[in-house]
């Protein structure tokens, strides 16, 4: 997709600090300050100073020397439209707004703010924020922040200022850090996407970090998060809103537009981005995507000097999702040559005290196991570490087997994760200089892994169609006519308004048929919907009865499917206000009331995306023949299932397409009811 | 319950090191050497040396010339009876055994093992271990351990020696550390339950940690753990099992019976107990444990500097269970009065730059919240900590205030925990040296918060019955014999063999009936059940045709119970080899087999506790009366589910006695079917 060029933002030809100061308490001070830091021109911009931090100021951006590249605009929201107007006619390439006092205002500050983007966007210039915290660049020596960013090769782009100095700290114990920050603020022109999308191609960066609130054009950055994936550059994201408090919280804070937990989880799927729901859940996962080598699936061996934290470990790991397999015999008997007689070698591996007889036996363990194919990844856990600290003359050997083992996941090209309970110890920084990451806790080294392992055969990106003639109404008989018309099966019916529509209805339908009383907000629940009715007398009576009780404007006649071996299922489609469409299907009637067993995924969704969801579904079961039942024809639900998807996706103007139920049986499926509701 | 004395294991007149050695890689040399550090008379005996680190050594314990008290062995296996016989016959009142190569070893080591255990028994003393790891005494100065421990007011009852230096050392993190520190090994004697016992009335310790892998006597263990709850001193447990992988590998490294997770969970819900997963997790609750105040219930206020900190609490936080209530109007009120007007306030509370203002915000705001009765707890997340970091001329107030944070949860008797991005600020040392425990993550703060929350209203410990005359036989007639006796009702019923009872049986029974073919593995699955029967002829083709296809024994003929408002629940009690009878109670037919929604108790369950294991299925709402159907009678369910566990509770002979399904309906309870099977 279409991108910016944001190297006048990451590595501009000069930095202009509109609104320097000598104040250490203010942003015009600290922007100065780390500007300075840096190889290129700076000019510092002060209305009212000569100099500023004994350097000459300049009363304005129009009156700067040399060529302006950056305008970093720290002054009071009063004056951000003229220092802006005055960088961009002086050439200015990139507008970093730290001013606050716009957007984030009210009504008023909003629209200004978005002339003041459009005004930027028109001059071909960037503008990120305002209200921002900054941007940082380590390969080009920008530094425009309050505080001192560590260097590394995770890209992170924020829209909190305070999480970026935990995550710095968090990434600093991982040996690891920036390089390049990006503060979001009130994303008036340039978005997260875009960010994403700047990074790609960024040699210094080997993965992006994205904490966000609003996601803006939420489509957009999952085009944008996707494409940074397939070209291994892996997007992490942390958000907000999984809550009923935080998503309160997000929206008095910064007026964001916060998106279900589940739809988010549904953007990530289609975006090949992993979620996490803390710092230090990011710092961890992000030393697994920064590692030597990564895991390509979910099995994993364990190798511990001791029994509990053998067990802990893999207990974790299976809570995590992980595999721990029963090595093979051939295998058991490789690692049981490297160690006591005491040890357990068939995963869990206790060495049981062989490190301190043969501290290389993990170097060697780690090598058999990694090699055999049958794991992917190996999570070392508890004392490794600790044979350098404890007992002096193994250090030596403790370092070099650290080096040893790093070198073995890199030769191996399988993953590998250290829990040590001396995470600063001299093997610990060897190993993490050797590309393997090491926690502080169990659960650290093996829930980032667990999160981090490698997804393969992502879908194509679902692709919104071009909108369709808007529907007129929305009532019942519409929307199944909507859907009909795109292929999706219903039992015969016919609309019927007098006594004798019902008898000409019966002639033409099959028995048994259902009476639905329409216009009616819960038809099955007022008793407007008369099931089994297997005559004409009886449908005359049901007839009488549901206009006299509850007099709708019409009724319809339907062929009523036999539910016998069927299993239930609803579909249905809403509209996010960022993500737009999104499909929800689930095991219907009491399991959707009762359990709540749903899958989500952005629509539309292809068939194939549709029967992966539904066998994502804890009842699954149900569908593939639980206690002696035939299995179900899922295909078929599954194409019907992705027209409906197709059909909201073409239709803007609806905030929700149901099918409940959608009827699947052995032989195949058929929607039985439908409803739609304008936006 | 009774208990050992302890005071000869953790505060003994005098210690004996039994293989006392100048090697410095040997146990004998480890436990001399902390045993000189303590007060007492300490005498180093060597079989073969005058002198051990430069003292005297003794050839036999039997030399020794004072009083023995305690006496540590770590001599080979060969010679541990001698070493220990000699410790009984000179007075020892406590045998700490670290020698290996005993119970560990084989089917001779366990006799040799048991043997030795009678003895010490026999003699008034106490045996820990063998194949243990030492003990540690904080106020008593006793420290017999590889490794010195760091002092505290958490006991540490472990099978692993490894995982306590791993919890000493994130207990050190947290400012705290041990009181006492015993070492399971194979538990020849002292048992877990014993060591927890032992610590209820030690002044010296607030809370009881414990690591086992084999409970021994699990009914046993949960009456202490619930003693020492009941008595203020929470125990917090971490065990293995809950995967495949751990539970095979605790099996092969030390023989150990392994209870599957849901029992243990189960225990740990009857004793009080708060289970944790990992070492963190432990030293996490075991902080909030420790506090100056903790939480009585679940509603928490979160605190920050920062929306991006507020939300992501706010979120671990109600994903942990935890409920983060909207502040009333008069509690929003009192917080803003003490905030900048950008700040939120409703919960959770941002202060959006407040701190650099005010420092004392974060006391005064705190104060109004936990002060209000609105919230349980109160957590602070992200750059508390920071202030004086970075600012410096804020770090005296910053200090100030964290003390002042300190005495609100103090005099508000309210909890208070702490996430700051600084973990080793002096502000973070000062709410330590409060009693606030300060976390490195705000997971950490969090989940800890969220399983330390005080449990309320504990019911009594179920009490196992004397065992009942065992059953003779156990086919279903006998299994239903049996239930009926205890007051299960069940539908009308006979036992027939020939046509001619088939025909009495219609007499005297209602129909429609059913008839189901006995001694049948699964009835159902095979063809043997057949429903619905509405008259002789039909019974009696339907025995014929039971009979031609599947020759079964007997038959029994039942009157049919009506299923169209009843939801059907399976009970099920089997027998844990540590813990007994466990009763397991869930939805059933499909639920059970679809989504496995299942609760678990120890056996027997009372009827009240049966509807709380019924209310926490995940399809309660079934129960309850979901989409418009009656609610059914839960309690006439519960009381038929507690007489099953009666039942199954006063018949150790057998392995597995099940009632499925239990039909429940809005008028009452019956149960359709029985099973029972020997141990």
């Amino acid at each position: 997709m279409s991108r910016h060029d944001l190297t006048a933002l990451f590595d501009p030809v000069s930095v202009v600090v509109v609104g320097a100061s000598d104040n250490r308490a203010k942003w015009g001070n600290w922007l100065a300050l780390g500007a300075l830091k840096g190889p290129r021109p700076v000019y510092l911009v002060n209305a009212r100073a000569d100099t500023v931090l004994g350097r000459p100021a300049y009363r304005s951006v129009r009156d700067v020397p040399g060529p302006v590249g950056l305008a970093a605009i720290a002054v009071p929201a009063a004056h951000v439209d003229e220092a802006v107007d005055d960088a961009i006619a002086m050439g200015a390439t990139a507008i970093v707004g730290i001013s606050t006092g716009l957007g984030e205002s009210g009504p008023e500050g909003r629209a200004r703010e978005a002339a003041l983007a459009a005004r930027v966007r028109d001059a071909g210039a960037v503008l990120l924020g305002p209200n921002c915290l900054g941007v940082f660049d380590s390969g080009a020596g920008l530094e425009l922040s309050s505080n001192p960013l560590p260097s590394g090769r995770v890209a992170f782009v924020s829209q909190s200022g305070n999480l970026s100095l935990e995550l710095a700290s968090l990434l600093v114990e991982h040996g690891m850090g920036f390089s390049r920050f990006a503060s979001l603020g009130n994303q008036a022109h340039l978005e997260a996407a875009d960010l994403v999308l700047g990074c790609i191609d960024h040699e210094g960066t080997d993965a992006i970090a994205v904490y966000a609130e609003d996601f803006r054009d939420g489509r957009r950055f999952v085009a944008a998060a996707r494409e940074a994936a397939d070209a291994g550059k892996p997007v992490v994201l942390l958000t907000v809103g999984a809550g009923e408090a935080s998503a309160r919280q997000a929206q008095s804070h910064t007026g964001s537009m916060v998106s279900s937990s589940a739809v988010v989880d549904a953007a990530c799927h289609e975006a090949g981005v992993i979620r996490v729901h803390t710092p230090q859940e990011m710092a961890d996962v992000l030393a697994q995507l920064c590692a030597v080598s990564r895991a390509d699936g979910p099995r994993i061996a364990v190798l511990a000097d001791g029994g509990g934290h053998a067990s802990i470990a893999a207990d974790v790991a299976e809570h995590a999702g992980l595999v721990v397999p029963h090595f093979s015999p051939a295998l058991s008997g490789a690692v049981a040559a490297h160690l006591p007689p005491s040890a357990s070698t068939a995963n869990p591996v206790d060495v049981a005290g062989g490190g301190e007889q043969d501290i290389t036996c993990f170097a060697k363990v780690a090598d058999a196991v990694l090699a055999s194919g049958e794991v992917d990844a190996l999570v070392m856990s508890g004392y490794f570490g600790g044979y350098g600290v404890y007992g002096g003359d193994l250090e030596t050997g403790e370092n070099a087997t650290a080096a040893r083992l790093a070198a073995v996941a890199r030769e191996r090209g399988r993953a590998l994760a250290v829990h040590s309970m001396f995470p600063q110890s001299t093997a610990a920084v060897a190993l993490r200089a050797g590309g393997v990451p090491v926690y502080r806790s169990v659960e650290g080294a093996v829930r980032s892994l667990a999160i981090s392992v490698r997804a393969r055969d992502l879908d194509p990106l679902p692709v919104l169609p071009p909108p369709a003639e808007p529907l007129a109404t929305t009532d019942y008989w519409a929307s199944r006519a909507l859907l009909t018309d795109a292929g999706v099966p219903f039992p015969g019916a016919r609309v019927v308004t007098s006594r004798s529509d019902v008898v000409a209805a019966a002639v033409e339908l099959r028995f048994p048929l259902v009476l639905k009383g329409l216009g009616l907000l819960h038809k099955s629940d007022s008793g407007g919907v008369v099931l089994g009715l297997r005559d004409v007398g009886s449908l005359l009576a049901a007839y009488d009865d549901v206009v006299a009780r509850l007099a709708p404007p019409a009724c319809s006649v339907e062929e009523m499917a036999d539910l016998t071996e069927g299993v239930e299922l609803i579909v249905g489609v809403r509209r996010d206000p960022r993500f737009g469409p999104v499909a929800m299907v689930g095991l219907g009637g009491i399991y959707t009331e009762v359990i709540h067993d749903v899958a989500t995924a952005l629509a539309p969704v292809s068939p194939h995306h549709v029967e992966r969801l539904l066998r994502s579904l804890r009842g699954s079961a149900l569908l593939t023949g639980a206690r002696g039942r035939r299995p179900v024809d899922v295909a078929a639900a599954a194409r019907i299932v992705a027209l409906v998807t197709d059909v909201a996706a073409a239709h803007p103007e609806l905030a929700d397409v149901e099918v409940n139920p959608l009827l699947v049986t052995p032989d195949g499926a058929l929607a039985l009811d439908a409803r739609t509701l304008p936006a």
